[in-house]
């Protein structure tokens, strides 16, 4: 297995804390985003969209969109479950995952803060401003379901880390690099700490990657 | 089962496809979008997030996320699969659906096109130029993985509908609705037509539902 990977991608966070918890160690390349790797020949041969991470599996098959890895991962290395038993359950924990990973990550992505100071010219404190207004709405809706919800834990859902931990760690790591005021979000805060206690989650932080700046 | 739908919503669009190609129909309610009923307190409560689509199950769980609440849909009524039996193939069908559902849809929801108008005074023209980029850019790395990869058959995997078709045709019906040139996607118009051949797809669209307007 190969992991195309860049320390700062959230997508690429989200699975390496994924093959932490499963304990795999897949041989890595990095994509320097910044210096737009991700738009060489090469990397586009592997992915069109242009986007870490990918992993290519023993079989050779290229896999890409970090849910559809994770839960590749998951059917295939199915010890330390990612996902709940039960449906219900599964249902739960991936609309968890899909709130964070549709409706905040591409919102906040390099490529569209790019565009909007770029194409659209807005200005800093206004490509800040977007950045916080959809992490917080996000974040808001979040902190209410798993606040209120009884199927909360430790974690997200029960007393394990699921997908749903998998994609808040990298987005509260996010909220914090544009400076997002945490405070009103006590359940994320209670469930970051609880995984970042993992060496699974811990290890696969940005700065303790080799390709980190 | 109750559905919490809005007719031009393609999150809920996609939901009524997976819910026609299992036969299931249930009980409706329509949550009007561009009035803001999504943003009243009975729908809050139900889906913190006030998105559509949501969808209550018999044992009253509230499940929200288009593509969560398919695949508990697939797990719970597993005729007419909707994800390949390989976990290779359930990797591409969920990479191809989720750089449609991350990586285009969240971009051009109606929130996000209201914020760059109001908020950031954008013009109805940059909103346009907005919504046919993040349109273009993933369409095409589609067009490029479907034309190329020896899986894709008649649909986006093989020769049964799949969560991939599912979010493809609402996405093309997007496209349309800002005159998007749709040419330089061959192979995705010929999935579309094969799709829309079937009664599951065509009786979903938007203009066949009760609250169209």
């Amino acid at each position: 297995m190969k992991l195309y990977d860049y320390f700062r991608s959230s997508a690429a966070y989200r699975v390496r804390i994924a093959l932490n918890l499963k304990r795999l160690a897949p041989e890595r390349a990095f994509v320097h985003l910044r210096r737009g790797a991700q738009r060489f020949d090469d990397y586009l041969a592997l992915n069109p969209q242009g986007l870490v991470p990918s992993l290519v599996t023993d079989s050779g098959d290229v896999l890409t969109q970090s849910l559809a890895i994770i839960e590749w991962l998951d059917e295939t290395y199915p010890s330390a479950p990612l996902l709940p038993s039960d449906a219900a359950g599964r249902a739960r924990v991936r609309s968890l995952a899909l709130a964070i990973a549709c409706d905040i990550h591409p919102l906040n992505n390099l490529r569209v803060l790019n565009y909007l100071t770029g194409t659209l010219g807005a200005t800093g404190e206004q490509r800040n401003g977007w950045y916080r207004y959809w992490c917080d709405v996000g974040l808001e809706a979040l902190e209410t379901r798993l606040a209120r919800e009884a199927a909360t834990g430790a974690f997200c859902h029960g007393e394990q880390p699921t997908l749903a931990d998998i994609c808040l760690v990298p987005q509260l790591a996010n909220a914090r690099r544009v400076s997002l005021d945490l405070a009103p979000y006590p359940t994320l805060l209670r469930i970051e700490a609880v995984c970042m206690a993992l060496p699974a989650f811990a290890d696969a932080a940005p700065m303790r990657q080799p390709d980190a700046e």
